[in-house]
């Protein structure tokens, strides 16, 4: 249960400032989405939704919040009050850990009374930002790896303990076989793996005797670590000593090798023609060394014979692009019952909002099964998508309902098999890890007729303040 | 108090494959080291310590533990008993918090029983590579603002909940002056700060209704978010009003205006003369929007007149450079009351240890209170460094002995100011953002003898199993 706030202090000055302006009787409808795919890529994974969804649920400001917040000296006691019996009332509408989406659709949609929106905001996008960067960035990796799997391997590099261990669920979900991450395994049953570290090897006076003394203890789970001295030289051939010395003579078979530096696709390749020279065809290869999407890419483009990549710090940190963009955005408020749209201006194009509250419709092509576009549009706007060649599915579901948590999150499993199930409706060529086909998100035409109107309206109303401000100077140097 | 418990599986294989092969009786020596400065900078700022403490002190294994090791199969129940009666009982020497240091010179030497040693491993690395990452990263900008301040400002774009409470704790012993992230705020009595976010500009009517609102509330606080309209002719302008048809009247002063997109060079210069113009030149310009140390020192040296920086998604993820590359490595084992000194080889020079239990020793210029090199020894080694002109410091203290925690941690203020006097020992101009000049780091005669020793004997022993090679594979072929 997560007792920790993400909460950015502004979020309590805000609202503070709209209990004491009666903003606090408004409902507001704030969005979450992202501007650009990871790494330039075609696609993203939402994620994060599981430890939203737990945080939401258990939130509450006890005894020491309230002290805290009450020695800042900046809030009143019936701010205190109304915090100490704060509860989440609100409905959250959100697509499912696992989803394919694309920029600009919100992924999440929180309609709550204007404060309760406003104290989930930063945990929120620091959930859902974290949570799409592992999932996308696995993903990325493992597609790369076409049929080969990818092992998650990255806890000593990860951004502290949350990021080692909801990283590689995260990861799993989207794909991993497994990861080194104790703590993922126990807590979310992710399948756990590991070879050795050279320090294993290191502590023996001799390799030979590191591999033996392992092999006895796990006779039918043996991957050495070979490149502790020297590959080729040393590693694979006690490696190979070992199989033929101890574990084949009683009845088992050496499961396999890790490289862990030099050239990978050489060193697999000369390892694989000794394992097979010495009759030892079956033992899989396992690499590592700070691999990424490009570089296992381009391992097996050489052809290297690697059955099993494990993936570090590239995966768990999503080094190339450590950030996900993901914004929280207002796009309406609701006040004495009357819905008024809202749009956030910016001099940049790309910042301009969506407003409104909208829903996000994917259409499928009936015959291939593949995703042909989104459709962004307002959620009481009638569209007449379906016909006899689509399918069309509204991507978000009810999260929350009231407070209520009317979601059943699936099974980690029935996630990760989601995930898949996902990436095979999207066209390969979306899916490419270098300069990817974009996928059509479009804006239905209320939407875009919204949206004009309010550009318009803010136009108007910039006018009317420049005229203004020759005034405003005037009057403040006359006063002073 | 930490539960979770960061373990990589092999870890655990490894542990389990020393205790059946009598290794347990032994104790090893293992440094906790790094090769490279952050963003090719000429320093790094340790940290982690506090939460490495924190979870070394508390380590044990419960139920939970126990049942879920159980239900792998893989172990047996000596070892599951070994495991619930889990204590760490060995010596850690360590850098403290917010001290300078440079590549190879261990920060964290552990001493301990091998598997003790070995269980706490992966969340050593995770907390020291977590710790030095971001507080590096946050000294490198605090230095590139010179005499003006930071804030951390980047809980929504953390990876996790960790890196947002942890990472703004971090920073501000690094040097920033305070955080957004209420829960770093709560637990660890960092300042914090915040101004308004786009969305209460939005829920007005109007954005001279907003700032209107905020200043009623906090009159003697109010800095306003001038860039959701228009920043110059909407903003400002609005900032302005409300200073004069509220605050001022009042007996208040505006406190300050916040930028956070566009050109921030040219809006501050504008904004300066429209404030100053209008007699309010003790307002404070506050800037944010994805900055970094390259851009607060280009803001700078464009005489941008910003007097305090929100610094978000690239302080906090280390964005440039999200990886610190902390490893653990065995330098030596104590077996039967003898020291055996251990090298890793490695085909990558730089990736070649350091063996031996070893100090490191900062030389300071006594006239001008610089630190002048650094020099790596072996830890019985006889150094002639003390004469007339040098101050000699031993830069690791205990931490732990015999599993006591025998360290007191200074409090978070004493820990900053003391990051700050570090920083002073350093020469400028190794303190540059681009292209430093590099620091001394020196191996003492006695160790650079072992470390000689050590690989000429490997280079032996290669040359024994190369030789050997195809008398195993022709033993394997007959067996076949």
């Amino acid at each position: 249960m997560e007792t920790r706030k993400l909460i950015d202090f502004y979020e309590l000055t805000m609202i503070y400032s709209d209990m004491k302006n009666g903003k606090d009787k408004e409902r507001s409808y704030f969005d979450v989405f992202f501007r650009r795919n990871l790494d330039n890529g075609g696609y993203n994974i939402n994620c994060g939704l599981e430890e939203i969804i737990d945080y939401i649920k258990n939130l509450k400001f006890d005894k020491s919040d309230i002290d805290y917040q009450r020695s800042l000296g900046k809030f009143d006691e019936e701010y205190l009050t109304y915090l100490e019996n704060f509860k989440f009332n609100g409905d959250i509408y959100a697509v499912p850990d696992g989803t394919v989406v694309f920029p600009d659709e919100p992924c999440i949609t929180v309609v709550a009374n204007t404060i309760e929106a406003k104290i989930i905001e930063t945990d929120v996008l620091n959930k859902f930002n974290h949570g799409c960067l592992i999932a996308t960035k696995a993903r990325r990796i493992v597609n790369a790896a076409q049929d080969k799997n990818i092992l998650e391997f990255g806890a000593r590099r990860a951004q502290g303990a949350d990021a080692a261990i909801i990283g590689a669920k995260n990861a799993y979900i989207a794909g991993c076989v497994g990861t080194s991450c104790y703590e993922a395994g126990k807590r979310y049953n992710v399948p756990l793996f590991g070879t050795m570290a050279h320090s294993h090897v290191m502590e023996y006076d001799t390799e030979y005797e590191a591999f033996l003394a392992y092999a006895k203890t796990f006779p039918n789970d043996a991957t050495f670590l070979v490149d502790t001295i020297d590959t080729l030289k040393s590693g694979v051939v006690n490696a190979i000593k070992v199989a033929y010395d101890y574990l084949i003579p009683n009845g088992y078979r050496l499961k396999g090798i890790r490289l862990d530096s030099g050239d990978l696709a050489y060193l697999s390749k000369e390892a694989r023609k000794m394992l097979d020279a010495a009759g030892l065809d079956d033992v899989m290869i396992v690499a590592s060394n700070s691999l990424d999407e490009h570089l296992i890419n381009d391992l097996l483009k050489q052809g290297a014979p690697i059955d099993l990549f494990g993936v570090g710090e590239n995966l768990i940190t999503a080094k190339s692009c450590p950030v996900f963009g993901g914004v929280y955005k207002l796009a309406a408020i609701e006040k004495d019952g009357k819905m008024i749209s809202k749009i956030k201006i910016s001099n940049d194009e790309g910042k301009i909002t969506n407003p409104g509250y909208k829903n996000t419709y994917r259409l499928y092509d009936k015959k291939t099964g593949y995703a042909l576009r989104d459709v962004i549009a307002l959620a009481n706007e009638e569209l007449a998508l379906e016909n006899q060649d689509y399918i069309v599915r509204k991507l978000q579901i009810p999260i929350f309902e009231g407070g209520m948590l009317v979601y059943e999150q699936p099974t980690l499993k029935e996630r990760r098999n989601y995930c898949e199930k996902e990436i095979k409706t999207i066209i390969p060529e979306i899916l490419n890890l270098t300069n990817p086909e974009k996928y059509n998100v479009e804006l239905s035409k209320g939407l875009l007729k919204l949206k004009k109107e309010l550009l318009l309206n803010n136009q108007k109303n910039i006018e009317k303040l420049d005229k203004g401000f020759q005034l405003v100077i005037g009057g403040a140097n006359e006063k002073k």
